[in-house]
């Protein structure tokens, strides 16, 4: 078992990632203090929960632990206020108390729900991550907690530091391979912004990522955490620095909204848009070898590269629109200048965005 | 316009409290760095709209500002996640940013209210408070928002600091005055908690503060606003000393729910607990004289201190019952130890708390 800590001062916290170590969540959870005097509360969804949920509370209940869980159906349409109210009612149902921990078991939608379940019950109570997908090493770091609004993504939350997060990549297991790669995305992405011997080296690991080999995996994961985590201790708040973790997001995100939320994954979205933000820098007048280095580092992992001739290019720039980016024809850019290395261009022009919305519905062209 | 700080390290922020300074709402949000370049919301109820939103709206246009607005129902009701999401979209659609603020102008239910969706607004947003009720110089320092969950009330919030509240005293005059009565318990057991001076102030100067006479209405909020900003600032996260501020609130609240909240103001089910707590004072063998002396406070500032005969006493105990702070026969009470002063009891037996609400149901006994 590996022990990463995330520094954020008093609300610092470890990721423990390994093979086989989901056993000892219910000892992890004594050592971190929580009370076996209050009931603790598993939230989890309905694909997740038939393998590894009766596990979870058994290794908590060995411990001493009293346990009352809540499932939501898998999916993003669980990060809504009104599943929301429901986990409240379970949690207040099973007197949960301000000494009381939240366990998100599942992937970034559960995550990102329990958490700020945990950021809100009774004022805020202590949140445990326990991430089952390859997408959630990025959820498992930065205490971004958030639900839905009917109207936009990720509108009400909060930030909530988990206490711990238990990584056991056996879970991965279950996981299908679309969920895989798009979980990959991410963790090439944080190559790509700041590592660039990391993002060469999923690119020759990708089989053994995509094979999902524990060493590699754990490697993989730690690495994709800690870039993360380094970029979050300097800007928890996310008043300037942490924007760089949106490369590849702001036309990833159009192309989600575009797609209804369902027909692209986050990472196959993101991959998409990575490759546009690589395009994009050699309009800029970077260096032109970006855009090729760049899709082939996603196509090794199974990731599109580019946009379904069914999506319309005035739609993903309307999207955008609405992501608030703009002003005044000019759009603020997640730009790479190098493999490893971006910046944050203010001024992009929207004219040349739009160029390369309507190029990455074209061919490959390397 | 006197101002005072509440010390709160990086969370600081000023109390301006004054007579006809509601005007000034535009100049002071520009000086606190509130942008005019992002739209801000103002929160109000259908009562406080009318007399109010028109003259704050326009101070804040004057200053360059664009406001949306958005005015629930007056009452506990509007404490909902349903209305808390409605306000959510008329931020959302008002296009409120990370820089925008979310002004709260009315009494606690306004100010939990808009401070929950100040709280969660895209992670969290500045909230300022503009209070109207003299209850509310209790909800505007301590940075508790919340709404209510159908089965408990408060249940789900957060800590959220204002930038600064703003209190105009002429407000207070269109207020009814069974809610003066209400906000002025709030008042006393401040200086019941820790200021034995301010407590019989409150007392000698019940005409003045009833006929809301503005001088004696500045010093009583300012001096109810400084002592708890005192012990807030020693415990911001309630972890033990801020309990003190709950004195008379185990039966106060126990009877709010009883009477189906809506029968008792919140002033007036305290006032009765603060009867009780000083009462079971007696009954743990301190200072007998303490009870006349809380009554005839209470009794100058025209609050309740005994039970309608109809309320039963298994009721009450039932939903103390409920605001778990029982445990085997014994429960944690805040005790009065003189006027000015009280200490936390952990071990009240049960038996004594049921024979205080079964004498406050009788005739006042001093
Ligand atoms: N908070 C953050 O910082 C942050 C960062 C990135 C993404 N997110 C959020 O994360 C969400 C996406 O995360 P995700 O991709 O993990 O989505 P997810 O939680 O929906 O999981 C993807 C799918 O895999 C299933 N699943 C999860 N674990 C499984 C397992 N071990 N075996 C079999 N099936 C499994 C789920 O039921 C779901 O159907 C989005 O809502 C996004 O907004 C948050
Ligand atoms: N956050 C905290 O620390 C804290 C502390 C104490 C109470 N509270 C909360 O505050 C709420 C009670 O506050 P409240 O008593 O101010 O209730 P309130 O906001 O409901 O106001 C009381 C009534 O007076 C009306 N009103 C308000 N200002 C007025 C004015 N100037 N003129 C005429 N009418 C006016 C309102 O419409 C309402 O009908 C409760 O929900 C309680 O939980 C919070
Ligand atoms: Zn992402
Ligand atoms: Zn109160």
């Amino acid at each position: 078992m590996r022990t990463l800590r995330v520094e954020l001062g008093e609300r610092s916290y470890p990721i423990y990632i390994g093979s086989g170590i989901m056993d000892s969540i219910g000892e992890l959870s004594r050592k971190h203090g929580i009370s076996v005097k209050s009931p603790q509360l598993i939230v989890t969804d309905d694909k997740v929960a038939p393998y590894y949920l009766a596990q979870v509370e058994q290794a908590l209940t060995a411990e001493g632990y009293s346990v009352v869980t809540h499932t939501v159906p898998s999916g993003e349409s669980s990060k809504s206020l009104q599943v929301y109210e429901e986990v409240m009612t379970t949690a207040i149902r099973g007197k949960l108390d301000r000494s009381s921990a939240v366990f998100a078991l599942g992937g970034g939608v559960v995550g990102d729900l329990a958490g700020f379940v945990a950021a809100t019950y009774m004022r805020g109570v202590t949140f445990v991550q326990i991430p089952t997908t390859i997408l959630a090493h990025d959820s498992s770091v930065g205490g971004k907690v958030a639900v839905n609004h009917p109207l936009a993504k990720n509108m009400i939350g909060a930030f909530h530091q988990p206490a711990m997060v238990l990584y056991d990549v056996d879970t991965l297991k279950s996981l299908p391979p679309r969920e895989v790669s798009s979980g990959l995305a991410e963790m090439v992405k944080h190559g790509l912004i700041l590592d660039r011997d990391f993002a060469y080296w999923c690119r020759d690991h990708a089989e053994e990522l995509l094979g999902l080999v524990p060493e590699t995996l754990i490697y993989g994961l730690e690495r994709g955490c800690a870039i993360k985590a380094d970029v979050v201790s300097k800007d928890e708040r996310e008043g300037g620095l942490r924007a760089i973790l949106n490369l590849g997001h702001t036309i990833g995100h159009a192309i989600e909204a575009v797609g209804g939320y369902g027909r692209f994954l986050h990472g196959e979205a993101i991959a998409i848009g990575m490759a546009g933000s690589a395009m994009l820098a050699g309009m800029l007048g970077r260096d032109q070898s970006l855009y090729a280095e760049t899709v082939g580092m996603l196509q090794a992992l199974n990731l599109p590269v580019t946009l379904p001739a069914d999506i319309m290019v005035e739609d993903i720039m309307d999207a955008m629109q609405h992501d608030k980016k703009f002003a005044e024809g000019r759009m603020v850019f997640i730009v790479p200048e190098a493999i490893g290395s971006v910046s944050i261009v203010k001024d992009v022009p929207v004219d040349a965005v739009r160029t390369v919305v309507e190029q990455l519905k074209g061919e490959v062209n390397t």
